[in-house]
């Protein structure tokens, strides 16, 4: 494509995304399609002549892309978690891909990588961590949650990778979590060879969260067995329920067992922004790793995780490579940030990071955030006073988890009951809820922090939920 | 950002990043810049009030982002390996981002998923793949390498994650390659647990190939000594010389022993949508796995590489976790490529491959790679037919090493000559160049591939390192 076209049709383009974002609440919110739909739209072949994108690209979004989308940027997007994409890191991202910079060493691209230093610097500002935590972006939360497990793996075998891996060591190694962890836990776990034997399900209180007493017995326990406990990942705002495991009680525990301590903040980090929110994570300077994702609800198009270490020679000693075509003279004075993690390639991914906050600004995010919490504690306030609702878990933050339970119906009964009613609110296209297993009840997910959200529609979704939950019980066919 | 905003912002961009890549051969293709010098420019701390970007993007980007950047998509860009980005997949990056969808599950976006089946699909039939071979989008490939290697640890252990892991298997595993093999290869055998004594380094030939040979003799050997052959990983077109190893002797030797055999075509793989250098990977079709970028010499713009598998279901199996808030009644009829690869969280990634073999079409692809051939020809030619200079390998493909031998010096003379010129021309600006070490000696690797690069490109290079290297040795204190 050359510059010419490019500008003709990047003018359109950038037209027809804003009237898409602007129009995105006239969409049903989860795609119309059926399996296979959108792949039946599309030619089997590739094609051997160039087409003209200008006459064929509108056409196709509307004809076959639209309808196969599910709207994230929709005001009564209220599923799995927010996956805001704030217009000024859409633009980054343009930028970025003009640039066309890969960050394989500093001297391939100084700027993305200083820019990457600085924002993740202003982060960690804004998250209100000390200096002491040094930062890298990565694309998700499960690889840099796989990052941290591999070099907690590391320094629990003074790196064993340079001698015979974990294939050669004398004791197993030990890794904790709650069952209320992300699966992505439980995946870099896996992955990273300690296998499923190896990982502990640690108790949980009532209100979903670690147990410290729980996690001290399973350590005494497997040490007494001649296993080595190795590291425990505390989420910081489950993704089921935003439960949030007691840090300040986990971090001396681990300590006086050499445990690496992983953070998953992945979603609720974001709230750490607010200072009113920090005690929710009291203890992290204790931390090794943490980890939580810009490109959730703080509105970075993702991909954009943020991974902070408190050892950053560490992580270089356990990610580096350093073939002979990729040294430079500048090694000693730089960071290299493709030994910061898995990835040699290198997108300038700190360019959204750094337009997005200053398009909008530290205060406005902050008021944003607290726009949403203050969304969540009415809903939860709603439930809390409505006959034969129950809210399942404290609302901490933006989550609202909850579960209709009519009188007479049996658990499995309210179980097929609860499924029902949000099948039939998603399939109105009004709203996009999430239900889970909670205790091994479905319970229903509303996750409020859609940039686009606004209180009414907070307000119009609990009305619609109220409707559609009510009226399909006093049918008598759904009991 | 509103959407207003966007739009003026949004075509002030496109219209720079025209300007840019139309003007692109003005600047020194390396930074200019001092290590620090931009980090320098940026404030230190977060804006806490939003700022008008329109007023200050573009003054930062002249003042601060430009000079920091090496610049990939200029003409005389001949270092490491092309890392195009073609303008049309620039688009698709924008549209990507504005559209703001996550692939968590076919359901949070069936155009993401169908797409991305759609043009793995494409791609397998442009290079000549059998319908054995299923893709899927992996950011880079050193990852997509990863993920291989725990799906050979995987199969070889009877899927020991679900058990104990690497830990509690009986005997070690060992992974062969050579040499010439990419960093990332021996990252991943280290991150998967294998033990850098468990990577075997498989002798070459003259030409830097795999002898199959030697990898037979040290399979044998290592059956002999208890250990358990686990994988082979074939280049094809290693980073440094684009040296080839022999795929059709390398897959039975490994198919008698069980071994998973992993591709690592990542810059070459390009060339095969060429029928005529297809007989470089003869063979492919007895691998396992196989990794190729489309967003290196192809065009894309990272990060996207193709993972193709013959075994989808055991990918699956190795990879994924099915948390309760990710389950839909979709799920039998569709893919959720989060369990094709390491991250849960997925880009739209596929827009970016199928809006650039749209707008360029395969025919033209084709063209653009025979003519990058065609100029590393002419290239090696010059270099045999001009005295003292010496080409270090085989050209087959894009990739010419050569090493300036003056008469009189020194092995280690010859080496710091070289890598003087080498930096004379690269602090020029004139072009980029990647020194390396092969076979110990130093030598400069000539990466042809950038879109931009036209022969006069390629014959000013030319004249540009004879005039050089033969001024800089002419003179007595380079002695």
């Amino acid at each position: 494509m050359t510059p010419d076209q490019f500008r003709r049709l990047g003018h359109r383009l950038v037209e027809w995304i804003a009237d898409y974002r602007e129009q995105c609440d006239k969409f049903p919110v989860r795609a119309v399609v059926e399996p296979g739909a959108v792949r039946a739209g599309l030619p089997p072949h590739p094609p051997e002549a160039a087409e003209d994108l200008e006459a064929a690209l509108f056409a196709d979004l509307e004809r076959i892309i639209v309808p196969g989308l599910t709207h994230w940027q929709h005001p009564s997007f209220f599923a799995w978690f927010p996956g805001n994409a704030n217009l000024a890191s859409v633009l980054a991202e343009l930028l970025a891909a003009g640039l066309g910079q890969n960050g394989i060493n500093w001297q391939a691209s100084p700027a993305l990588t200083e820019v990457e230093e600085v924002t993740c610097d202003w982060m960690r500002q804004l998250l209100g961590l000390s200096t002491a935590w040094s930062g890298v972006i990565q694309d998700v939360a499960s690889t840099a949650t796989l990052v941290a497990l591999l070099c907690a793996r590391e320094r629990a075998t003074a790196y064993s990778q340079t001698r015979g891996g974990l294939q050669a060591e004398p004791a197993p190694l030990v890794v904790y979590a709650t069952s209320e962890a992300h699966s992505s836990i439980e995946k870099a776990a896996l992955l990273a060879g300690f296998g499923r034997l190896h990982l502990r399900t640690v108790a949980t209180d009532d209100a979903l969260a670690m147990r410290p007493d729980a996690l001290a017995a399973m350590i005494a326990d497997d040490r007494k067995a001649g296993l080595r406990p190795c590291a425990v990942v505390a989420t910081i705002g489950s993704t089921a329920t935003t439960a949030i495991d007691p840090l300040a009680a986990i971090v001396p525990i681990a300590r006086a067992h050499g445990l690496w301590v992983h953070v998953d903040a992945a979603m609720a980090g974001t709230a750490m922004l607010l200072p009113e929110c920090r005690p929710l994570w009291d203890g992290v300077e204790g931390a090794d790793s943490i980890v939580l994702n810009p490109h959730k609800w703080l509105g970075v198009v993702g991909d954009c995780s943020l991974y902070y270490v408190r050892d950053p020679a560490h992580l270089v000693r356990v990610m580096s490579t350093n073939p002979s075509y990729l040294r430079t003279d500048a090694d000693p004075d730089v960071h290299n940030f493709r030994d910061w993690g898995i990835p040699l390639g290198r997108r300038f991914r700190a360019l959204k990071l750094w337009l997005h906050l200053r398009a909008s600004g530290a205060e406005a995010l902050r008021a944003r955030l607290r726009r949403d919490l203050e969304h969540a504690r009415w809903l939860a306030a709603e439930i809390d006073d409505t006959p034969h609702w129950r809210r399942i878990a404290p609302v901490r933050l933006q989550t609202v988890c909850v579960r209709h339970e009519p009188p007479g119906l049996s658990a499995e009964a309210t179980d097929a009951h609860n499924l029902a009613w949000v099948e039939q609110l998603n399939q109105s296209g009004a709203a996009l809820l999430t239900p889970a297993q909670v205790r091994g009840e479905w319970i229903v997910r509303i996750s409020i922090g859609a940039e686009a959200t606004e209180f009414r529609h907070v307000e119009a979704l609990w009305q619609q939920m109220r409707a559609l939950a009510e009226s399909c019980v006093a049918s008598p066919s759904s009991r």
